[in-house]
């Protein structure tokens, strides 16, 4: 991976915080060509340093219960069950963890009956699961993708 | 919030696959006009049923410590710890939740030191949390938002 | 399921108060006729929103130790547990729930010799339970059924 | 408490069957008079055998959100926090139970906002409440009060 | 069993603050002969309402390490475990309880080593033990068996 | 304290069998005359190396609720907590522990009544007590004292 | 920090087979001369990439009773507790981690009386300590400090 | 094992604040010939009070992870798995505590890729391991082995 610059720092704090800004009006506030603007852009996206996607809210799409799952799996199963969980629509999120779940995912469900479903139909379908313990998201505060600072740039300095 | 038809469905369907394709495209492969298009999509994000963002891969800005926070906090402050939390840049997600934790949280770090010293003085710093405790992710196996199905539909139909 | 409107909920609130008031009574208190109450009444027990029961206190009839039991069942095994838990007469409630222990059920035994006859007899009958943990009431402050307010109706109202 | 006979508990295990069930046919069933069986039945009200009640279904009256939550209290507080708590008509059911919990609750809302309310002002404002851990209902599989047995009986046989 | 009455409470009283007072300083103290004294404490043993023991420090008999055990016994397991449990001379105590352990026991061991080979021995050789956690004395405060009071009078007195 | 020799440790075994058996009885079995049984259980008892009591059946003078409360204290008033607890004679035993409860206590009750009493009033009146989890006995299996054993006469052996 | 090179890696393996290899046997192993060798052992050294130490049998010199003690702290002192508890010299290790502990530290003592008083006394002194949890070390499988490998190199190559 | 004594001691603690300090410097601080100081040494290593041994700072060689990983094992598989955990060069410090973990060991990682691979690969091969909890160590704040003091003097002093 090639090494970023602040100007790859200072688009992708642009795009955080509007992801729809035109690579012109990047290229106005960075004093850099529209061209610049562009091949950075497109530089970034082929060595995966970020993308653009729609974040849609769940609850307006139907999708009422979500939940964090955190998971107990048998030693030596972990990659496999994460394997098999990808695969199912409802799951958005897995990762491996430190401490008691060594699994923990973040699925989306559209009522209480299909979270038991996933549950009793789903996960003891895929082998290697010891236990799940289920937290529903009774409120949501915060969901952001605005996390990148400047201070990374150090370190990605050549 | 107008009630989301067929059409809105396929359109953001499309989109999770592909946040970049562009109106005339979608138009033709779903067999209406370009504007046609546009102004759905406008209307759902004047609606607030999904908006566009960039999805940063926080390892290669320089973020190399992801952890999940859950916390306990005092009767009554919740609200007011998951607005000051809010505040921070290196949280990207507030929840409350059912379970051992009213309040779990998602941020990102530079490294374990970062990590140290956000519980220590951020965390110390917030009035109501009675404990913190942390799980670093070890692997991503998933981290995915293409969870917009059809059968969110029927709810959502008039 | 018909809609409830206003005059539904308000004989239900007076029902909860006192579950044996003659349907005249409920007439004259509420401005319409006995007829009308009886009619109501029987429509709301055809479509299940509620039934009458007697609710008998379980010390004075001998069932001397009340628990609750929290367990934890093997994916894929909670719905057979339950409905096997169904059929003793000790188990008075049973439930799927968030949390550490998926099913959380009640029981009322004449002892703990019993109760201690129920885990290892009757449970370890049942395929699928894998652990149950125990708690005793020592002291009930409340048990009330009277829950029916009128904010119900708004969701209801057609 | 006068001590229950025979009569008294086949009237309990009609009743817990069909509380609505007659006098008279109850009479016929075992062979005693109309008036017999409703002066037993008197008595036992009287003497708080049991009691004739409405049993709604939560959820058809708008209440979907049923929770257990249990409880932490300061020492010397359980007794004041159980009085408070039995004020609030959203509670069901208070008790004083061994375990990691010293006091578990059943409560019922009309949503998951409406029970981060509970918690965040309801019981921020009753002192003596150290944590309170929220499980969530995914599924009822019973809910029954015909618990009554012969077996009570020789108890209370004098 | 036959009731106890108030002078079978006073010589229980004084037996344990002294196991070896003689009958006839008991009758003395009690106001009836030392034939009385006699007969009742043998009427006593005969019920099993109670029996003389030599109490032994443990630590001066080389016992030097102390441990309660909380178990988890596999479901329709525990009796046959504690009866197992029940053959070893180390085990001191075995009572089947509420809680996250259905078992707990108390036993001595001479050293660590001890007691790690009676885990890993022992334990091991016991079939349906899931889980055993340790926990080691590390002061003993009070160990006494003075717990008669007359409160226990009323609820034996014919 | 004296050593103790092969002669002690074999009248300890004899006691602990049957703690009345008379010296001279112990006199004849160990080939030793009754004045040499007397004088060494004389100078054991005045070393404290054990004692004799009288050990009752808990349930059969009323005390029908046996318990094992775990609690947690706050650093530094363990001992302060223990000598205060140590007064109340319903409390049969305490120890300082390795694990998540420093202090365990076993303490009996009349009712659970009672044993709530305990709870909110006695352990409430006790400052440092943190927390404190109870478990209630179901079933006891064993409660010996005959662990004392040669093995144990090496470790004196001078 | 100087890169470590292969020689570097090369005397350190040897180093943690033989800590006392002396400089002229290590330079003939590696066919380098003894001077370099020094150098190298110097820099390092310089460099706290390593140094020599005793480590002394705990046992053997009398601190029987070896703990980990997983300790939770007060939001903000975490690094004021540490200082604290590293002044005290029966604490062998003191380390922030992840999980339900936030510090965790390792200490010795001469007996079960030491560790009590360590808890109750120094403990209670330090400010900001909310609980610990003491585990005794039953029996050490491994203590080893081998973990050099040649591995490491990559990183460290420039 | 012979005693050892006052002299043994201090060269101990002359040996715990400076491992190379030399012999003659010893013997000087000491008042005793080189030579005594020598043989005193060569005694203690041979009865294995102490080794002199390379204490490498992980993170300098590369290993950037160190975790305390908490096992609960199968009664009775507990030294097997030991043994086989011995072998791995990752793992620096096995040992068996009272508590929740049966067994708990130190390991470095160079990743937290390693260390997932640990978990998935290493332990899972091994038999016998029933669960394991990762805990990362975010800081260290000690890790010294100052331990011997003068006190341990006189309980090996003859």
């Amino acid at each position: 991976m090639r090494k970023l610059d602040l100007l790859d720092f200072q688009i992708l704090q642009i795009l955080q915080e509007d992801a729809r800004k035109s690579y012109t009006e990047m290229g106005h506030l960075l004093g850099v060509s529209e061209g610049t603007v562009r091949s950075r852009i497109n530089r970034m996206i082929e060595d995966k340093i970020f993308y653009f996607i729609v974040h849609t809210d769940p609850i307006k799409v139907g999708l009422n219960v979500q939940a964090i799952i955190g998971m107990s799996t048998r030693l030596g199963y972990q990659e496999k069950v994460a394997e098999e969980l990808g695969k199912l629509r409802a799951v958005r999120f897995i990762g491996a963890f430190s401490g008691r779940n060594d699994l923990i995912i973040q699925a989306y469900f559209r009522s209480n009956e299909d979270l038991v479903t996933f549950v009793n139909k789903d996960l003891a379908n895929v082998e290697g699961i010891v236990s799940a313990e289920v937290s529903i998201e009774l409120k949501q505060y915060k969901d952001s993708f605005s996390y990148v600072t400047l201070d990374g740039l150090e370190d990605n300095a050549g």
